[in-house]
């Protein structure tokens, strides 16, 4: 566990110093024991999830409100409230984040929705996914921790953040992929340049492979975005939190629909809503969080359901393949936080994402990939069963592109007509109407 | 010619009145007289294209800078200096632009740029090409006319941005396209719900018949943007000089490469920075602005070489299909900006288009499309020429994104290797070394 033994307290592997801004220390979710900031993910005495914990800002809510305002147009605005040191914007990065918080009012109309109706458009991020997000954060830890390598096991967007970012930021990459994805999801892992690494194996065979990896000494000097850089990767999700409320007029909004894999953007999203109240950001008010599944898998929701406080592993077999974790590391978390709020977690069929991509692409032009189908295919489920409130302020997170998932829409997507070119031809088409 | 004889002094088809801010008339590039705002594009007297001549604001520099900075983050923020309404902003649009100036250091330290090397990035646009920027200001020029059927031939990109445009802004949408495109196109252009008609012929087919369908009374209500809405939509490109030289802190850059399809784009931006001067927002310095071709589609380029002010038409054979106007239109403008500038037009073969892409994902992680790779391919070739001085301040335009060519770079992109999941089939692979 040669990257693990180090002494954070002090130095890194390169012998740096940590300097991660507001960044105090790593807290256990379960026990709440705290330890040095480092790259570890689990806690040394109960092993559970470790997370950031922060010195907050102090000066009061307008001092700090003014400096992210002034900030960059990038998640770095929120610098202060992030483990990433203040220079951060200086460094070279994708710059992600605050991407268009879109008034989506056709889509309003379609649906009944009267409070106000907004998509929070991710797909356009640097490589068109939140992905970037997350990714950044993990980068600026793999600089302070002195890594030389960035690395994670994907199944296709986060290798070519990781790629992307690794080849702005100066380092070296190496991705683990299943061997057999898809030409397209390949190309733009391996276009960056980095080492792109196909397994024999599935997802979970790539998975156990990393964490071989991590434990020997080949893997000195690599940063693992989603392993032993996890407690700061996760935190980029909060970003979607604070601009959806900056983009509001900071305000929280009432209701706000997200997807979930693992479940971690979630969780975070709620924190970052969290720590906006406790900062004095926004009013202190209820709102309420829901969670989106395919119901090809769907263990959370199921779960939700049937009101218990354990998550059953599925085996996933949805279109939605950004979403099909089977196993959720933030299950118990995401009911906690949909049960805390009043909200509730839903799924969909993969016929229901399909319609929802189209309903999204048609009302606003906005072309979503399967997880945001599915968030916004379990929004209009949870609005016409009137668990969601028509009548109040209601956020629809789109996660990544529909380019990246053409053929969850290909089969059913083509030509109104193919006619020869003539008026004659369009008139007989019956297309010549206004 | 319906939508063409309206009197457009007092009103259009819908008898609404025409506001298009700044935008005072018409005017034309070869013999200079002026016209009422109206869907024409051609000269009545001389049949030279038309172009939007404007009363540009008056109280000075400073308040306009002010003004312009104050304003939302997207093409709107130049609102005084567009054919659009003030209130603009506020319109159901995509809303484009203000898409990253990236300091590309990297790419610099590789091609020995010392005076600054930047990536003005329009992948990030909302359908992710800089289509988004001309197609949205064809639609408030749609609007002012009162049509309600926006429409374009197409061979992709443009498809795409119109049918995602007309969505939001509420128009029924019918585009046309070669009926033998790849159905990822396909499939891009008609998500977004409009009618798309596929043409049995040719793209030159595909044109012809939108030209017949404008002349019929079919056609009436309906808004080309690239044929009768042409002079407005045209005007978007002067967006990318405005970003260019806000992001450089109201500066100049000393050379901007641009790639030329029909020529539009780079004659307007070299009539952005025009305006930009002539209001005081900039200092009035020289620039040089070199334009980039693919060689199996370099008619312009050729005539530049050779000497000649006329462009002979080519039959286009190149990847960069984008790119692949034989006959382009602005190609004369084109070739006196270059000139007038002492810039040049320069083309690279489909091989050096690849090299470039990849060399861009590579050094600044960003995955560019094959007109992308063409004027980075044409950058690199004359900074190596002692053309481009590589010790002054050098802009390259992205204009689209990888994920719409992934073909173009498939065939040579792929995983580093393919292994077993175990330590000794990495180490095996040569790999483990940093």
């Amino acid at each position: 566990m040669a990257v693990q033994t180090v002494d954070n307290t002090t130095n890194t592997p390169a012998g740096t110093s940590v300097n991660l801004g507001p960044a105090a220390a790593l807290s256990c979710r379960e026990c709440g024991e705290k330890s040095p900031l480092g790259p570890v993910f689990a806690c040394a005495s109960c092993f559970g999830p470790l997370e950031v914990a922060y010195d907050l800002p102090e000066g009061g809510p307008e001092e700090l409100r003014r400096r992210i305002e002034s900030g960059p147009n990038s998640i770095w605005r929120y610098a202060p409230l992030l483990p990433v040191p203040a220079d951060v914007a200086g460094k070279p990065n994708l710059n992600p984040g605050f991407t268009e918080l879109v008034k989506a009012d056709n889509l309003a109309r379609e649906l009944g929705v009267t409070g106000g109706l907004y998509v929070k458009d991710d797909s356009g991020n640097p490589t068109h996914s939140f992905k970037d997000r997350v990714v950044a954060i993990a980068v600026e830890a793999a600089r302070a921790f002195g890594f030389t390598t960035l690395s994670c096991s994907s199944t296709g967007n986060l290798a070519g953040a990781v790629g992307a970012a690794a080849a702005r930021a100066g380092f070296r990459s190496c991705v683990f992929i299943p061997h057999d994805l898809e030409q397209g999801k390949v190309v733009m892992a391996a276009v960056y340049g980095g080492d792109l690494v196909g397994i024999e194996g599935t997802y979970d065979d790539v998975n156990r492979f990393c964490s071989e990896l991590i434990g020997d000494p080949i893997g000195e000097g690599w940063g693992f975005v989603n392993v032993n850089l996890r407690p700061y990767y996760a935190e980029g999700s909060k970003t979607l939190a604070y601009e959806i409320c900056e983009q509001l007029g900071w305000r929280l909004p009432d209701q706000i629909v997200i997807p979930i894999a693992s479940g971690s953007q979630l969780t975070k999203i709620d924190k970052g809503l969290q720590e906006l109240i406790k900062l004095g950001l926004v009013e202190d008010k209820p709102y309420k969080i829901f969670g989106a599944q395919a119901e090809g898998c769907s263990p959370v929701a199921a779960a939700f359901k049937a009101g218990h406080d354990v998550v059953r592993p599925q085996k996933p077999d949805t279109i939605a393949k950004s979403l099909a974790i089977g196993n959720p590391a933030d299950g118990p978390y995401v009911l906690d936080i949909a049960r805390r709020t009043g909200g509730a977690v839903e799924d969909v069929t993969d016929e229901q994402i399909v319609d929802a991509i189209k309903l999204l692409a048609r009302t606003e032009g906005i072309f979503t990939e399967t997880a945001g189908g599915t968030t916004l295919g379990v929004a209009k489920k949870l609005i016409e069963a009137g668990v969601i409130d028509p009548a109040l302020t209601t956020v629809v997170v789109n996660t990544g592109d529909g380019l990246k998932t053409l053929d969850a829409v290909a089969p059913t997507t083509g030509p109104t007509a193919t006619i020869r070119p003539s008026l004659d031809a369009f008139r007989a088409a019956g297309l010549a109407a206004d």
